[in-house]
């Protein structure tokens, strides 16, 4: 793959993440979430809940309050294992994972934009949730101009999926 | 902050990730990458480098062709500790770290949409690189419409930085 086959012998160590919050989310099963790929936007704009980040870490949220959007990062906890291949909702025929937002995947990060509703010391109102009450929070990110992509092509989902309800 | 104060005594269990690849970087060395914040958005779109999978994982990229843009999930590797709060380049006063980018988060987490080029076996060639040669990446997903928000607030950020050089 480049000199002296380095990135099949080399591997950089693995990392230990803590979680600095947990999600309260309507949801409180994996059943309650719609496949998002098969809702409307509008559905998961909806739904309101909070980001909880544990007492020692709410300094770190300060100056968030003028940011509309956040970028969540959270562990799929429930997950187990993984598949490289997966058969998305509503498609008929398995895709690689890493096209997809499926929970299975190699390291079980999710990966959700909401949007910030208010902050009350460590807790974030938000609205956008698509994970479950319980979810544990790794990192919260300002959503920013950077992050907007214009002109995107959307691959296999573009493909009408056929209706689930 | 609930009933039973159950945020402050339960917490969900740490997690340990392991990179499925690295980054092929023309930064070599975290000095060479100017800060993003002050830097315009077409400096990084025209950086041109790689997301190299490791071999057990290439499976898991099938399919990802037809996307135009992908979320490169990483690990700062380089950054020791964290703080609650830091001055981000440009600015004069320390924001939460939440409502920054910075490397130094309580999870070293890094996130960058990148823009794919092509695929060739377990290799992306991608644009819009702001991480370094060799940084571990821990999860790939395609950058959806749900992805892309509009009417955006940036808080501090919307405020003018000072200029660099």
């Amino acid at each position: 793959m480049n000199e002296r086959g380095r990135t099949r012998a080399w591997r950089p160590a693995s990392f230990r993440f803590r979680p600095v919050g947990v999600v309260r989310s309507p949801f409180k099963d994996p059943r309650d979430i719609p496949p998002p790929a098969l809702t409307p936007a509008r559905f998961f704009s909806r739904v309101k809940g909070e980001v909880v980040v544990f007492d020692e870490f709410a300094p770190g949220l300060d100056d968030l309050e003028g940011f509309s959007h956040l970028i969540v990062l959270f562990a799929f906890h429930l997950a187990s294992g993984f598949k490289l291949r997966t058969v998305p909702p509503g498609q008929s025929r398995p895709r690689g994972i890493f096209s997809t937002r499926s929970p299975h995947r190699p390291n079980p990060l999710g990966l959700t934009v909401v949007r910030l509703l208010g902050r009350r010391g460590p807790v974030l109102r938000v609205a956008g949730l698509d994970m479950i009450d319980g979810t544990p929070v790794l990192d919260i990110k300002p959503y920013t101009r950077r992050d907007r992509k214009s002109r995107l092509a959307s691959g296999w989902q573009a493909a009408k999926p056929r209706p689930r309800r």
